[in-house]
């Protein structure tokens, strides 16, 4: 492996001071392919998260002994992870490798790219890059892991260059629900590699800087080796509407509206959405109050890094709207997705203690479902109407627009790109494959589109992808402070325990004499009104009894076999008896 | 109350020879009106289900001393009835009222309707009136449950009459996705209500039987005082797509399908699509084998009855599938909205004992996930995508239809129903008030459009509808043989438990002394991994020692009081260290 004494040195040194120059990969390839047919450049890239699933985004790249992350994001659990508060990648392969990690590159600033960080940053302490914004929310995170000032982070602009080890990368401004968020062209002897994180085109967006689409066909003029591309959206047909699309039905419904006070709730992190609200406000002469910490952490941070443009005198307290009649008001607040302790869930259910709904509220949900989510918004909706407010929920109007690219926009980067590689990444698999279809529909050839896998690695050059042994990838659980405590175990013990509850059988017994000498005592959760049901309680203390009392007449006291045939004898009965399933603890006490 | 003699003697008397003739309400309205102006014809109705809500439908219809019951469904639990199987209405109610419950009135088969039957028939033993596959369907529920004979069930055809009491009752044909449904023209001496059940309007049905809208026109050509109408797809927009639209797209996607096997997967209570799955089949050549145990009773049920033509030889058993080609064979399965106990869940996940999924399968989902399903879909469409098979789902293709009437269909029915009153049921609140906003739209005033509740009652009569004071009504929860054993108490436990887990805190006690002789010993379940967490569980031992010796040395051994210490103690020590809050059980045993 001598190529990378023959990698332009020029490599290590490109920042933003030479935009106008590229990498020069295609020299340094052909040359070592002269050199050492046998021994082409490639590039590996292993997938930590994000594929085959929405959320915990994570990807890392290897070029020889460099390695770097691309964003560390978190995954909400699915209901079947009971207890489980987030899910975070499984950094093993990371720590492994920690020596040859040279950064962090984060994407944008959504709790799928940076929701892991804090808990990586613990493991491994290595540099972290990403625009101003981004790092603003990243600072916030740090925070509050106590991680604040031990941990580099460093500043990036669009267009400008990193360099980390043998690769150096370009960020390239996209449009997304979140400003300041970017793509990447990863640039290194094997080639180029352009990762758009999560994008959409916004032709009109509201802060006027449309996605660098220049930059990404300046890469696809000069040959791009394999273009990863977010496919959250792949199954929607034509193109993403615009952000400011949002802002005229804002206008149409404010307008509606009149004499009643408003609610819009939104994401917390969709600052243009914010914007935009805040804006009409303005023009319609309405106070505006926000409810909800996050909310307010990302007005705040909005503000102060200048991304958030406050009209004068706007802005009043909570503890304030009192002091102004509802057409003078507009309450903006998180809750968007029917989580259970949200402002907005709290203001449906009337029990929020600071806004209370009336039927003169005119309540804007200006997002729509996650998959999943559909049920918890139908219900704050529900609610909101049993108290008689209007409500402007899902397809109505277009309170709502997606940031990620539709198929004609997906369409558009790979015929810019021209990749010779097309890796569909960020979705589900029927995402990646719908993805891949456009792909091929293009006239991508079947074998120049992988489809890839959380825990897969791929070696990457001119003549094709190969896959490697898998590495170690999956799901760590964050249960309350623990972070991986919670396992396969524990977690089909909760599900025992929500069906049917539990049942404890506990006694205490004479070392010497194997006699019973109290109890067996029979106490319950979760499995019925006990009150109601002595009777069944009665035959099981019985049923106990007994098994102990024959285990003892066998003189056989290994007490693991009495307690697994105690549990079999109660289990039968109990079904028999219920067609329930409670789990069954003995607890034997010696003396 | 004198009006009840003056009723026409003929209203007794209507049945299926008498189709042409009306009950005459008007007549008799009119002469009540004049001999006691202060005492108007009244008619009552209870709701008991279906009302903020989809599924468990059930209303109570009251006129004098008669009572029927119109339907009684299930509901499936949400998410947060943890173990809970089925729920049903609260029957108290009923109970209380039995003496005057003429019969129950079953619209259509779907559990929605029928699920709650046989528990209310354990209750009371009333006649069962429905139509043919209906009463067929009901059959195979009282047989589970060993009601079978003990229950008088009369077959109706639709424009028959039923006499119960002083109701008189014609059922009159609609559309939906099971054949045989109907709705009702609910006549008393107050007047006519029309309820629709379950309806679309289908131009084109498989069966040739459109909607009898003439019936309907009918009663609103001679006056309706009332029309209760479905509000299911009231938020939907235009009309309802024919089911046999989806015949012809199974024709197109067979066609492109040619050398896979289709399997086909599809609620097992649509007889109609089943018939059009297998109608292309045999005109394919291909043979049917059906997956899953409702599916099999249906077909079963169905051709018995003669509401499904089999093709002559084309039904094969499952055992056999493997004596035909792929290109021959057609499988039909329930699993349609990704139960993971479904036949489809389990051929997906390749766990399936008779079927092996290969990439020469073609999966077509023939249905829309009912809202809260649609991750359990997404997962069984990936896991088939991640074995390469071709998947056909949502909204690829016309593969589904809804069996409900969407807002032009909805308008319809109440253009031709012309009610003096409109009472939107069967939806949630959502629904119920986007189909009043319907009938505001054609001109209904709001003060006669009444929208309801469960547990409200309401009075009835040309001069208006008046709330009456609420009835007993609500969720009962089936939890294996268990009817209305589960309530808060245990469910919060098993929400409890399912969360954070268990700690076991178990001691045996000298009951004289009050010294501690055997433990505390610590069990937990659903709480961490104990292995790993040693330290932990020794620190909640120390803690649950001190908290008993403490109360020892006190002389002070009222053993409840030391329980509510030691869990606060042990709870706000765990909470501490590991930020979560399992539930905290001592078990004190006295020697």
């Amino acid at each position: 492996m001598q190529t990378k004494n023959k990698m332009p040195q020029g490599a290590q040194v490109r920042n933003r001071n030479s935009k106008r120059r590229y990498y020069t990969y295609r020299k340094a390839s052909k040359k070592s392919q002269l050199l050492a047919p046998m021994d082409e450049e490639n590039v590996k890239i292993s997938f930590l998260g994000g594929m085959n699933e929405i959320g915990k985004n994570m990807t890392l790249f290897e070029y020889k002994s460099d390695m770097f992350i691309l964003d560390c994001g978190l995954a909400f659990p699915s209901t079947e992870l009971l207890g489980v508060d987030i899910v975070i990648p499984d950094f093993t392969h990371i720590v492994n490798n920690q020596e040859r990690i040279r950064g962090i590159i984060i994407t944008h600033g959504h709790e799928d790219h940076i929701g892991g960080l804090a808990y990586l940053l613990k493991k491994i302490n290595v540099p972290v890059y990403a625009t101003k914004l981004t790092i603003g929310l990243i600072k916030g995170k740090l925070e509050e892991h106590g991680l604040l000032g031990s941990v580099k982070l460093v500043e990036i602009n669009p267009r400008d260059n990193i360099t980390l080890g043998a690769f150096n990368i370009e960020l390239i401004h996209v449009n997304h629900s979140i400003p300041d968020a970017v793509g990447l062209a990863i640039k290194c002897p094997a080639g180029v590699i352009i990762h758009t994180g999560d994008f959409k085109i916004d032709t009109t967006p509201v802060d006027g800087d449309m996605i660098d689409l220049t930059r990404f066909a300046d890469y696809g003029k000069r040959g791009v080796l394999a273009l990863m591309s977010d496919s959250t959206n792949a199954e929607r047909p034509g193109s993403t509407m615009s952000e400011s699309s949002v802002g005229e039905s804002f206008e149409h419904l404010f307008r509606k509206a009149r004499t009643k006070r408003i609610i819009v709730a939104t994401f917390a992190s969709n600052i243009h959405r914010v914007q935009q609200i805040m804006d009409v406000a303005a023009a319609r002469h309405r106070k505006v109050a926000v409810v909800g910490r996050s909310l307010e952490n990302l007005v705040n941070v909005g503000a102060e890094l200048g991304y958030l443009n406050i009209p004068k005198g706007i802005l009043i307290p909570i503890d304030d709207i009192g002091k102004y009649s509802d057409d003078k008001l507009l309450i903006i607040t998180t809750g968007s997705q029917g989580e259970p302790m949200s402002a907005l869930t709290k203001i449906a259910m009337g029990e929020h203690k600071k806004v209370s709904i009336t039927p003169n509220d005119y309540v804007i949900i200006s997002a729509t479902p996650i998959p999943g989510n559909e049920k918890m918004v139908s219900n704050v909706v529900n609610a909101l109407m049993m108290r008689g407010v209007e409500v402007i929920y899902e397809n109505m109007y277009d309170v709502h627009v997606s940031g990620h690219a539709c198929q004609q926009d997906l369409k558009l980067m790979l015929g810019i790109v021209k990749p010779k590689f097309f890796i569909p990444v960020h979705g589900e698999q029927k995402h990646l494959v719908k993805h891949a279809s456009l792909a091929r529909q293009m006239g991508f050839s079947s074998k120049n589109i992988y489809i890839g896998d959380i825990g897969k690695r791929i070696e990457l050059s001119k003549s094709g992808i190969k896959e490697l042994d898998n590495i170690p990838a999956g799901e760590t659980y964050v249960d309350g402070y623990g972070v991986g405590d919670v396992g396969n175990v524990v977690l089909n013990d909760r599900k025992h325990l929500s069906q049917d509850g539990i049942i404890v059988v506990a006694a205490t017994i004479d070392s010497a004499s194997g006699y019973v000498i109290s109890g067996p005592d029979i106490v319950s959760r979760g499995f019925v009104f006990v009150k109601e049901n002595e009777e069944l309680i009665n035959s099981i203390r019985d049923i106990s009894e007994k098994v102990i009392q024959e285990q003892y007449d066998r003189r056989y006291r290994d007490w693991n076999t009495i307690k697994t045939r105690l549990r079999d004898e109660v289990t039968r009965y109990v079904f028999e008896r219920t067609k329930r399933k409670p789990m069954i603890l003995p607890i034997f006490m010696e003396i």
